[in-house]
């Protein structure tokens, strides 16, 4: 029994300290200082430099190891721990910093996979998490709207490379190339040097673009009403409308009160 | 009779086929595939792939024709069937497959019609449906907008080939192609190279762009703003409103109640 | 007297006819009609087709005249007629094209004010009228907000033109190209080709110019969230706030009634 | 005592003269005046004007002191006169306006100070105080957002520099310099060029900048839609609710108004 009492306050005190700010700020600095040394690889530094940011890359790698250990020893069940996105997230990328790098392709690799520790900050700091949870909540209502936009380009796309494929092949070779190019005229980037071009040898083909950008604009603009009103459906004013349910309920009730006393009243005086 | 049973339960047992799960997923399969040979029809392929997929479109034309055909049969008036917009538009595409293509002129023009087998998925899958029957709704809306955009452009298109004709008869030739130029400086596409261009010989030009611009901008956002307007007040809250007035209607009621039963208790005392 | 009834029944006469939709329709076709003409010009046309449109321009100023006239008798009081801007506006238009031009200036100024014309289709359409009055309300809400937009380009123009007019005399001359300059930065229209040449001298303008683009982005940001949020106060469920304000006050005197009735009751008990 | 009375008699007076209309539009004609004198600099202007303008830069300059002076002794708290942040940023400009400039750095800063004179502008126009106040509220709601942002912005500067470094030096030599390249990506400034740039070496490269420009535009599609919902639900309606609010309470204490009746009737009808 003292062992499971000394078991259990250990385990309290893993707890506490997990969530003392101390600890989740040195894990906070611990990330920006990984963000960082990533940051200063990108520059040409001396020798010296760049062996002590390798070593300072495995104390870090070390830290990170540690810490997630902890935190797992810190979660009551243990099955919760790996089912939650954040912290398998936090694993995938604490174990992919430990795989040895020889060749240079695994070097690219791993620092590629560095990268993404940086992006640890968001599961760590609460109002990121907050923030990333509910942009993905916002994915699946552009969904539909995506498919369409996609049936759009595709269309677009086909008839665009079945024309102008040979007036530019880099720029509508093939169905791919094309969308890549529609997108292009999408975000009006040097749009009209892509049509001046097809116009040469189609002087019409300015309705192809003008109909797809109003398409395309016309849609997007769309959406963003839609998503603005589906928003704000949800979320506006519930809060006042709940309590004036409330107090008309309350007026409701006491009204019945009222009646229930005038009915006795009633019975008395026939009496 | 025992004839217009078996017809009737012929009629049934085509009903529940065609708004099966299986039929559904089988007709939106094709499409998709339907799609993947127009996508691979742009890239250079070797003779056999390229005679291959002949073969699957002329299969993939039969199976539109025979599930439009079953479609009609399905359906229990003929005429509403022809009357729906989308029928409509899956039939003219799918007769459209079915012209023979001799000259290579009609090569292209099949291959176009074709193409819009993919828009199939929209008049199929009823999300998608349900999305374009709410954007076209959206369009008379901003029918007068439109107009007034038009005549924005109309009256400095025709100031711009006035004045600029001599500067660049490319891009202020006449008025038609005046307003594509100015279509472009809407859409901030190296607009400045536009302008630099005409302030050489009027110094003063920058007043036509920037009015320009701000115009446009301005109608724009007021069109956005007001689009916004108008389906929040449609849609917002109409829901809550109607069941506060309910509500309240209810305690209306219940005050009258109580009035009467007081009338009453009044006459029992006066006896 | 059977003057002036004369006079009132060919008055009420003059309405009936202006305001019927023939004569509506023939002076909106005149004006589209007016708009082509203008339009046509801008093309290299044949001597004969040339002085058919002189011809055309000429009957349609006549008709403008005629129409301008019409509508000043079916007035029925003539201040009011001169008071209302739409009217000034057509006044002005058809007095303009009415001046004879005699040098190749007086040409061009005429077949400016020719342009205008188009304009008059605003005037006489009640919806886009209607459009274009609240489009003019929209302006005074954001003076204040174009005053501060002027003050931040025209500080970051005097300071640009002091530390760049060095680089590049043709952008960063004087503050007025400045301001220019700056507006094509806003509009993201080759903005990195301005700062690339700008940061060969000063390494750090890149700071200028993104404090610049966050700071015109941000205001114009939150002017437009200013706009929507005003005008939806405007606006917005006025009408069932009035209704829901009624219905609460009806139940407000209903429960007074209920209450001297109590009194009432209450004072045949004591006697 | 009389000296008090004549010291309390100049402070109001001081008081009177600070917040009369004509004090303050001299004030704002003059910070205009400086303003212009700020722009006419910019130009190449004969020895003699140049002289003139000294001298009148001068002249504000004194003016601004005497004007600073003036409302700190109308100000009835000095402490509370230091405590607000225009007061203090005027005290700045007016004291950076000073200092003697000898040599030719220390004019340029001279002349940078004086730009921020037309800032005074905003301190004196209450309007425009209130607009800037309400920008500065804006920026905490979009702290987290723009911490997201940056954290993006650099996980893909240091891919994009770990890749392409060997392509564009000039483009993604560090990874400073990549966050520039992916801010002018951000704002589709010749992105086409940068991306065909890598794609030449990195075919697959498309996918980083698609991927990129999606992210930025989704994270920043929601801050705007987050933003909007966020004021709106604080301002709107508050007014009308708590009206709402008021009149059901009114009806509540109505109602319990008549129940206590109802109970005296009760107790009255039992004696």
């Amino acid at each position: 029994m003292s062992v499971e009492l000394s078991s259990s306050n250990s385990f309290e005190q893993l707890k506490r300290i997990e969530s003392s700010k101390i600890f989740q700020g040195a894990v906070i600095a611990i990330i920006i200082l990984s963000a960082l040394t990533i940051g200063a690889k990108t520059y040409d530094l001396p020798p010296i430099v760049e062996q002590s940011l390798t070593v300072l890359d495995n104390a870090i790698t070390l830290f990170f190891l540690v810490e997630i250990l902890f935190r797992f020893a810190a979660c009551p069940t243990k099955r919760r721990f790996l089912m939650d996105g954040w912290n398998l997230f936090d694993t995938l990328v604490v174990i992919g910093s430990l795989i040895p790098l020889d060749n240079s392709e695994a070097v690219l690799l791993g620092r590629l996979l560095r990268v993404f520790r940086v992006l640890r900050l968001v599961s760590v700091v609460p109002e990121l998490r907050f923030l990333i949870n509910s942009l993905l909540k916002a994915i699946p209502r552009m969904g539909y709207i995506a498919l369409l936009m996609f049936i759009i380009f595709y269309i677009y796309a086909a008839i665009g490379s079945m024309f102008f494929a040979s007036v530019d092949e880099e720029l509508w070779g093939d169905v791919a190339i094309s969308m890549l190019t529609l997108f292009r005229v999408a975000t009006f980037e040097d749009w009209t040097d892509v049509m001046y071009a097809t116009m040469a040898d189609y002087p019409l083909s300015w309705i192809f673009y003008l109909t797809f950008i109003f398409l395309t604009a016309f849609v997007f603009l769309n959406m963003m009403i839609g998503a603005i009103l589906e928003v704000m459906g949800e979320e506006q004013n519930a809060e006042a409308a709940q309590k004036a349910h409330d107090e008309r309920d309350q007026i409701v009730q006491q009204l019945q009160s009222v009646q229930r006393k005038l009915d006795e009243l009633s019975e008395k005086l026939e009496r």
